[in-house]
């Protein structure tokens, strides 16, 4: 597996945070590797300035001996972080248990303090961050998500994948109520968040029912005090990286005020 | 043609910049688009701060009924930012005239003020920004250059590419003399101008001597007082992005200097 992280230059680690800084973790989108948002969000700046280190991991397991689909929204590419239970996904497919056992290991193992952690993810990976975010609440200090896929179990792109990836919906209901971001915020009873979550209102697959971010406030407003989901509409822009590079430091210091002393 | 625009956002124009903002024209390198820029420089913020238009032109004419070559140095994606003489490169290939003059007009067809432009570029685009900047001096009212082919008739990239638009450097040595970055401050007699340059350490293309940068140094050193030349080496850093979006903002300001009341 591989991940990229940026570690603040010690020249610029004016909040102290070296040899082990707090980390945001950055979960892709579908098609993504680990290096899209390392090139295009442009938020090295405000995590140096923040004293974060950031995690970008890859988005699927890779290589030849690794199952695939010809589909670009399925197999390699495409995770979905969850722990696959079905043929041919099995054994690679365990995202899930990548996200939260392995990869941390490999971070406490670079110098992270793996006690200051938080998680945010764009699309596919905006699911991957409020389902792993508020399901493992303990590991992950906030959760922020960028035009993700608010519900997978009700919109196209969920469906073929969890079906995929977890069997049909009637035999695993469990599995697939893990997998669904709304329904996490809704039986959520971890200690308090605040949700913060951007989409633009031309991005396309919102237009095309594969976001959902109603459903999220729908779900906070059905649960209680200890969680609020405010989601921000972000004027014309698509499903892109614009939408990323301009509001990534509102993310970065969602995750800093959760993590450094401020 | 294509050419991408960014337009400080009138939310944001402190400096009152719009409708009609000076703006800086950055030219890229060999096999990209005018995309590369936008995507992966982060340049936006700084624009925006100082006032400033971004113009990101693409790197050479394109499409099927234009002039082609297997190469990724030479042809499409590799206009070399000169006026092509020869065969099979006319009549399309004439990046220096689409530059300093159909670009001019297209960007005051959408209320940039032409009358106060600057240009960068990055490794075949800091070689274009040299001599086009430096040639058109009234033009231009700032130059820089990140990991430029500083001197493009003394590396192997150059003299592929001159060759094959120019002709050989025996025939055309005026024209070759112009598409020297070096040359063009060496024999430099406009206004003042300081030249802010930077490089990477680590740049396997500065290794290879592609870039050349020692001779801007001379070149300035061999003028009057009306040009100097600052390179600036960045410590491990290679011929990517990476060392773009890291120092953009210093490139942002350099222009600003020149085309913003400060």
């Amino acid at each position: 597996m591989t991940f990229s992280i940026f570690f603040t230059p010690a020249s610029l680690d004016k909040k102290n945070a070296s040899p082990n800084p707090p980390a945001l973790i950055y979960l892709s989108g579908l098609t993504c590797t680990d290096l899209n948002v390392v090139e295009k969000a442009g938020a090295a700046r405000s995590a140096a300035a923040a004293g974060l280190a950031l995690v970008a991991p890859d988005t699927s397991p890779r290589g030849e001996g690794v199952a695939d689909d010809p589909a670009w929204d399925l197999g390699q590419g495409a995770g979905f972080y969850v722990d696959a239970t079905q043929a041919p996904w099995l054994p690679h497919f365990r995202m899930a248990s990548y996200i939260t056992v392995d990869l941390i290991a490999a971070l406490a193992a670079v110098g992270i303090d793996t006690g200051r952690l938080s998680i945010m993810g764009h699309s596919m990976g905006g699911h991957g961050a409020l389902t792993l975010g508020l399901r493992h609440a303990s590991l992950f200090h906030s959760v922020s998500a960028i035009s993700p896929i608010a519900s997978a179990p009700h919109c196209p792109w969920g469906v073929k994948a969890l079906t995929a990836y977890l069997g049909p919906q009637a035999e695993s209901s469990e599995a697939w109520a893990a997998a669904d971001g709304a329904a996490c915020v809704r039986t959520y009873a971890g200690p308090s968040r605040h949700i913060l979550v951007d989409v633009g209102t031309g991005d396309e697959f919102l237009t095309a029912g594969q976001l959902l971010p109603e459903r999220l406030t729908e779900a906070a407003a059905g649960n209680g005090d200890n969680v609020s989901v405010e989601v921000r509409m972000g004027e014309g822009y698509d499903h892109s990286y614009f939408l990323i590079a301009t509001i990534i430091d509102d993310h970065v210091q969602h995750a800093a005020k959760a993590l450094v002393k401020q």
